[in-house]
């Protein structure tokens, strides 16, 4: 069970998602299609191929070994080992002559490595709707008030006047990149693993390759261009990537905490009935988004040097290192995804005070003596290049919905 | 949900004490101290306090509500707010009266990092355990064979002729350096939290620091020398040594792991039914107590950093840098407790291999032309210290289980 | 002046190209090409630009000045500023009409962040020349024995026959990536950084766009699709890649430390004269590049992490988190090339020996009563697949070097 | 030679302190102070100690040929190597028959461990002596202001009342705690390291205790328990609490740069020529000593992390991991010194504006419809602990400077 004080900085449907019901769940769903394509490509015959898939059914029952399991990993050290134990029971049970059928040339790695595959690109497409709820909301935000004047700030300080769409697009585009990137890095990294114990496939023969694309077929999953046992790199790619996303939401976040200060009050976070109030002080209205998001600031970093630092793994499987990587990862997927989440919910319904930026601005212009420069023309500096970016990305996210 | 790829690396019970029930549980018992206390001091009536107190009694039904009260903290920003609220909807319903009783000068970071406190040192208690099974199992190999000539490796290369014994040393000293730190900084870092919602305490004027005591003594817990909702320097000392365990627990790891390897076999972790296998490869015999303690040491310093990073802490009470603090050392303290009973169970039937670890050193005697010095004698260079240290290690340890 | 420590860890070109002289003069042609191309499009006269472009010429009185430009740097809070101050002083000098024309709309950022770009970009180029040197003894080293069989190890223990080849596929293809990756990214993190205070490049009205290209057209620097000042992502990205980079090496160290275990001796790191010795023990040869390789991985993914941490930068321009990005960057490029440099000599001259690997498969055949299964062919399982991804590397790298 | 963009942050007299310069003349004094001992104890002659001795001397040869030196180094795996190569050459030329006497029994380790002993500990005056200076400035403003009502803030939203005087005594108990803790670790992990090369002192016989002590002691040096070559927690613990120093002052930094935001202006840095100012905006007066301190809090906790992973050191002597934790502690003394510098010279002439607290209170208060409840009295909450506190710490640093 996960600590109570993560609880309320993740994203529960991808905690689920990550859990061990459900990673169990898609190791016996991958039990399953391995053994139909062996039998497919006459591997396995067809008779022991039904026998184990129907094994690989999951019921009731299994939801409550999932417990048991998980306390025989620990002494296994594999996380597969007592389902695959399970599934021979089970397969012995119905026909002790389809034992060999079951988990015939893979290896406890293929199916843990393949699970976080299966169930994170579904957290990922969680985290993707969420980022693009966050988009939907700068573009709102940017429409009904991003020509107001604002007090540009660099090291905190007052600097100049700048408009409030130019902060926006500042936000918006490293998470239009982000999405992008993790896109790629989702088909790079979350891919099929299956090439037995020590990567070479041999046990299939000439059919090694066939079958491998058979069951990421099946799967649903792309193929990795090489056994990715301990290449690792691709998957420390997309942990770096979703730890960029939780950088570039976290610099929303922190903006947000600053312009929602009661001195400021230039933007304030949506508000809700319960959503951040306090237990001792009736008047407060707290930014519980950028609280997710700066949160989620201070672990995520540290758990991409994590999964980066376990790239190094011994020999053809490491030791501590590729499971340090797995845990850290689908911890990673949870942390990003409960912030992207908390943004959204934070900026879907924000509401910003061009009256007050205003008033902020006049104060440097009385303090230093300058006149406020004439803003918003689309001729001056870079304020057409703007334009067009915001246009660019209006579009690109039309079409990722339509 | 923790994520299905953390659970091998988890120490069951230390994550059942973090967990939402038990954390949720934790706070209502300190409402429940509280407002007693508050009674005896005559700050609220005794028999409001009776009321409100029977109201915090946890029963089933409480179990059924934590998932709803976890999904309402999330958008409240307070694990604390939804069962405060619960308790008060409680109350209200028994005696509206004694409404005002209910968390009286209280606030949300009181119950939070109070309840810490209270669940985490029973985690220290079962680190402390296991590490006192890991040292008692080195003094039973080095009485065992701890004169045992070894070659000592520097840089992974062979270096010179040293005893068992010597490296054993070197593996328990640490250990019991942070048995003695944990100690002490469990006292420090795992105290009462209660000073109210800006750490004035000034709702409880002149009684406050009486009240403090009088928690503190009820929940048995330490009294930290101040408030401490922005002084987080004792927490990341905490988290620090709970690194620095796992630090020291990854070096016997890592030496575990060299001598087993099939060339070397100088010594084995302990054998048992189901102990290290491979889904793949009967004849696998793996070493999953240093797997998960090399595991725990590609996770638990960056956490460790997590921690110090959210030092952080703006004004009164931070923002996203306190909640990060205490996911972050609550999920250190799991996988410290899991390091230490995974090398404690993988050392206390570990066997050493005296014969291989002579062949090797004859290896190097032989490929190098030196002659075997002379070892084992008290009298030489510091082995008469190693001796003392031995001794002293073994009378603590003997008084520490009196 | 850098710690002692870490010098042995360094390469020393990518410290100088890194180095405040290198920087400081890398600022200066900044400056020049700065004001040469607005005096092209008209912002400012053609005389006064060449006064401070002549101004701008490095020579050794700045050679001298550079320690107490950097004393300066740090009261300032920019390293730019005294380097700008020391220019208008000696513009003031020349010509005081010109003073207008020195940093105009510039600010200390734009000359920062592209000093790196600058800098930054050689140094990718001494990375990838030595990470190609590592591939070509991975060639090198497959050409010789690649077809050697041997005995695969999972998590430490003995698994299964492999044969060498397979092991150094598995070296090479994550070092390919990252070169291809570090080479992409590249072009989109260190770019030219020239927008003035805030980022709108205002004061250059409707030729700020002409004069973004005009000058990273003259600094030979790709241009960013937006003003980076407060959009860190691909910085961070850059940085995961490096340390993505150090993670494959390291694991190449950490399978050549193993290797040249003198129980194991499979494979030796190159030996030349001085080269890893012992103060004290004449018949040592440390494997030097697995050392530094295995320094950098304990040390690169955690600069990683403060480089995305510091990507929540607040508003126009961060207070603290852009200036420490920069430092780890610029040290997280040190480290990585230190380490592939490391490795580029340990493997040149590096020999392996299928002797030995012969004896530890058949110590597995004998134990656990396996017989060695055929390899090599190419039919079996994935090897025609290795081989068809080694003649892409080679051509590749072929390619590369032509 | 350090990176540009490092410098800034640094603390200019610890980055030489810890130098190559520096700490190759305190490896060459280690080596004189080892066989003059070795002379008294009757290891080696008197005559060839004093040959080696004088051989030891540096002169402006020596300091023309470190970076000669450096670059050996990086060859032979060792800082000392090249050192002590030198050294015997010297020796041998003086006379050949003192050469065993060089070295006698050390290792590398024992040079290069001692030398950042002896000069960290000069930092670590350093950095305390900074830590005072801040304590001084808090002192300093508490008497002149700590009465002054200000706004608590908590999640970045305001709160509650309270006073200066709690804010201040929020930033000053850790860093207090922080000298103490140094001050003892300093002791702890600040040590000599003497144990020839597999760390059992052996060569030395029955002298081998004798000589320990009388090196530390010319050293100036306490003795650790027990040979720490593979023992790194005490240095890891150090690491840590240097970590912890620097997110205890950037608490500071945070909240300074908060109080002086524009619309805030509740408290200002020092202000000085040249001190904050902007290449571009001549109104800027930019909070450098917050930047300094949140820049340190961006990068040295994940040293902290750096110098705990490095605790897995193998065998007898680590390869990678213990070079690597030299390179981040001593690399991290010199952060901890920046920031602590930084923000001394931040507050000892910073400025409170009791006027516009009051102001921001006010506004709380017509905004939420509650009263100023009565502030200051002694009697109330624990307004009378805090005063004890302050009393206290007033008193111990007038010990401190006595």
């Amino acid at each position: 069970m996960s600590n109570a004080f993560s609880l309320l900085l993740a994203h529960p449907q991808a905690s689920l998602l990550l859990g061990p019901t459900a990673v169990m769940r898609a190791m016996l769903s991958m039990e399953r299609e391995l053994v139909l394509a062996q039998a497919d490509l006459g591997l396995v015959s067809r008779e022991h191929a039904q026998t184990v898939a129907s094994c690989c059914a999951w019921d009731h029952q299994d939801e409550l070994q999932v417990d048991a399991w998980v306390a025989q990993a620990a002494s296994a050290g594999s996380l597969a080992i007592p389902l695959v134990n399970a599934l021979k029971a089970r397969v012995r049970e119905r026909d002790p002559q389809a034992l060999a059928a079951v988990h015939l040339g893979a290896t406890s790695q293929d199916l843990i490595d393949t699970a976080l595959s299966v169930q994170g690109r579904q957290v990922l497409t969680l985290i993707d709707e969420a980022v693009q709820r966050v988009l939907r909301a700068l573009i709102h935000l940017k429409q009904a008030h991003g020509q107001a004047p604002l007090l540009a700030r660099t090291l905190m300080q007052p600097a100049a006047p700048t408009v409030l769409e130019a902060r926006l697009l500042n936000w918006a585009l490293p998470l239009q990149r982000s999405r992008q990137a993790l896109s790629r890095l989702g088909q790079a990294a979350l891919t099929l693993q299956l090439a037995g114990p020590v990567g070479d496939a041999a046990v299939w023969g000439q059919q090694a390759v066939a079958l491998r694309q058979a069951v990421a077929r099946r799967l649903n999953l792309p193929l990795h261009p090489w056994v990715w046992q301990v290449q690792r790199d691709d998957r420390a790619r997309l942990a770096a990537e979703l730890g960029v996303l939780v950088g570039a939401l976290a610099k929303v976040g922190l903006d947000v905490a600053l312009m929602s200060q009661a001195e400021v009050a230039e933007l304030h976070e949506s508000a809700a009935e319960g959503r951040g109030g306090s237990s001792a002080m009736p008047h407060k209205r707290n930014p519980v988004g950028a609280l997710v998001a700066l949160s989620a600031v201070q672990r995520a970093p540290h758990r991409v040097a994590a999964v980066i630092g376990a790239m190094a793994a011994s020999q053809e499987r490491g030791l501590g290192s590729w499971q340090a990587e797995g845990a850290e990862l689908a911890d990673l997927m949870i942390i990003t995804a409960g912030s992207a989440a908390a943004m959204a919910d934070a900026l879907e319904h924000a509401t910003a005070d061009p009256q007050r930026m205003g008033v902020h601005l006049q104060t440097l212009h009385s303090g230093t003596g300058t006149s406020a420069p004439s803003l918003g023309s689309d001729a001056l500096g870079l304020a057409g290049e703007r334009a067009r970016l915001w246009t660019e990305l209006e579009r690109s996210l039309m079409e990722d919905s339509a």
